[in-house]
């Protein structure tokens, strides 16, 4: 099944309101096994709509359509789409009256304007709307299957689920597709898309998705089909992705954030952590308590923005400061020291930094990061990490708190290990 | 100028991903006077792409394309667009090396993949990208002006600035649309639209749009036409607005935020601010340090998640913590009095709350928070909240540093009119 998506409205054109009942609908789609193949957004131009509505019919089996079903003057779907399929607006009575009954339950007077409502492209199927007044339709149009919604994501959700999903399971046999998601942190994407070589020669490109965020790479493998194979397919792909992606796979589902994954590591290892920052600000130690109950494994931290706070919160000496400079690996490995002195925790993780615009220079360039782990209960197993982000300001800080946190989850992996 | 906007990429036909670029595209256009009549989206799929472009190119003036300029196998715009204006697509070898020396200047080896992003166009100009490895283009299809642009958005909004603007001034003779935005922290977005009420009266509901977000309501003025009326228009509208909003205005323009407002006045007043954070997590000190040289004011701060770090970093007595609790006046208080004692800051800015979803009761439910600002020069200044945010634990988070930051905004602008 060939299908496309068209979402009508003025509105949607502009600079503040993206369309994303096309996001729900290509989900429920997906789930049969039908991709989308082409989205449009037209404003409420009668002509433009009826020109698009031809277009994509053409091409697909499924035109799915939202917007442009409402009561007042600039709302001419219903129009466009009769022009396009040559057929006649009739007013229906009884659904006039439902109209009418609609209004007179809230006890509210119906305006006139809500009568427009009541016209049905000749032939069509009406599919009642319990969310709203405007109805939805279904109708041929060439090879194509029709269906009108309303814009309302509330009113297009009822909709979906008491007629879309009904005959997509008649027309599709049932659901068809299954995903699975890695992520891994700090890995460039094109090394990634490298790595996953033997695994596009295996499987093919198509089912691999390789989806790229700062200091992030989702990888999804989705398998489609009927029957047990598919699942069978879809582990094989996950098993083979992850085996080349190594230990620098952090999450398992979309949905999983290195913090959460962080999280769970420290309270199952019933560690303790603290952080001491200085060119990230208190960003490591936010992500850490935006999850529910974090305060089971993060005693707190310290942003140490200053030298001399440094110094004074953290212990760092001011010879140090003064030989190796703020940016530094003795500097860094001392805050992360210092903060376990003084919080008692079990890892101190530190970061010192340049996260510019200003501040760089020839031998310590903006994106210059040092990071430290200090794990109290072995103290050789500390690391550090001296590395240079691209980007700005923001790409580099969330750049380092992204490495900070794998840093520590890669510790703790290796300490659980054994 | 008729235009329209095509965006590539498969996941954008899918259920994560809307696409976004095209609301920033459409607010520099709509800044020259032109509207968007058609929006598309097309997976990495060359033939596809071709099609439409061709198609979009036909029916109007102007077409922006984003995505698919990547150095991964299905980033494929190139090609189809090369095929759809019957172009060669050639090596450019001083791309290659500016595409070999940026990753040189990461100290990263270059994937051999890359190397499909040093070809260009044949007869296509190319558009330098200064914050990524793929350059824009610009060609001409039929009597339409196509732009290419990659679809990361740090990226676009780079050669929107580089190249895009100045064609459209260039072609459109400058702006036919000025806008101005007024920023209120922390009052209801219904409170703000009663306290309008005068300015819709007088300048009519159309040009005034208010936006809300959490903990953050915008009001947005908007003058269209040509000539020095729409300027004098605007800034009426804009000072009526002023004048009704009154105090709680922080910004009057769109980009600016309360971290870079309160960064201005503290630089202007010679102040230095330190924070004690509980309920945020690092959150405020994070958001202060988002400003590039904010470490001229902001000296650093303290996470103390657990009651024993409130004690040993900022000197909160255990028998105050007994008595009261951790989320209470008197710990919030001397949290606030006790990192100033510790860093030497004027400004001490602490807040203390349960953001949830558990810790909650009957007497402290879930979003009760305790936001207290110390002012060392003039400690019979010092202020204390007591607030109860609704929402989830990220919104009370988020409000939280936005009232701790207005605390502290409103107090330097006290202090600073005596």
């Amino acid at each position: 099944v060939r299908s496309a998506i068209l979402a009508v409205g003025t509105e949607l054109l502009g600079a503040d309101r993206a369309d994303t009942n096309s996001l729900r609908l290509s989900a429920v789609l997906a789930d049969f096994g039908v991709a989308v193949q082409h989205k449009s957004v037209v404003g409420d131009d009668e002509a433009a709509i009826a020109r698009e509505v031809s277009r994509l019919a053409d091409e697909h089996d499924l035109v799915l359509l939202t917007g442009g079903l409402g009561p007042t003057a600039d709302d001419v779907t219903r129009e466009a789409v009769a022009a396009a399929a040559g057929r006649r607006l009739v007013h229906d009575p009884a659904l006039e009256a439902e109209l009418r009954q609609r209004f007179a339950r809230f006890l509210r007077r119906m305006p006139e304007t809500n009568l427009r409502q009541a016209a049905v492209i000749e032939g069509a199927t009406l599919l009642p709307n319990r969310r709203g007044t405007a109805p939805a339709l279904t109708l041929p149009l060439g090879s194509a299957t029709l269906f009108l919604f309303p814009g309302v994501p509330f009113e297009l959700e009822g909709l979906i689920a008491e007629h879309l999903v009904p005959w997509l399971a008649r027309r599709t046999g049932g659901h068809k597709r299954e995903t699975a998601t890695l992520k891994v942190a700090c890995v460039p994407e094109s090394e990634v898309d490298e790595r996953l070589q033997p695994a596009y020669a295996e499987f093919g490109r198509e089912p691999i998705t390789v989806l790229c965020s700062p200091g992030e790479v989702r990888v999804r493998m989705t398998a489609t089909g009927d029957g047990a194979g598919r699942a069978a397919r879809l582990q094989a792909m996950t098993a083979r992705v992850r085996q080349l992606l190594g230990p620098e796979v952090f999450a398992a589902t979309e949905a999983e954030t290195l913090e959460e994954v962080v999280g769970v590591a420290l309270r199952a290892a019933q560690a303790t952590v603290a952080t001491a920052e200085s060119c990230t600000g208190g960003l490591i130690a936010e992500r850490l308590t935006r999850i529910a109950g974090a305060s089971d494994y993060l005693l707190g931290g310290v942003v140490a923005y200053s030298n001399a706070l440094k110094t004074a919160l953290l212990g760092v000496s001011q010879e140090i400061l003064a030989v190796h400079g703020a940016v530094s690996e003795p500097v860094a490995r001392a805050m992360a020291e210092g903060v376990v002195a003084r919080t008692g925790a079990r890892f101190g993780l530190a970061v010192t930094g340049i996260a510019g615009p200003g501040g760089g220079s020839e031998e310590k360039p903006v994106g210059s990061v040092h990071l430290a782990l200090f794990d109290a209960a072995e103290p050789r197993a500390s690391v550090h990490h001296l590395v240079r982000f691209p980007g700005d300001r923001e790409r580099i800080r969330w750049q380092t708190s992204q490495l900070a946190l794998d840093l520590l989850r890669r510790r703790l992996v290796a300490a659980g290990s054994r």
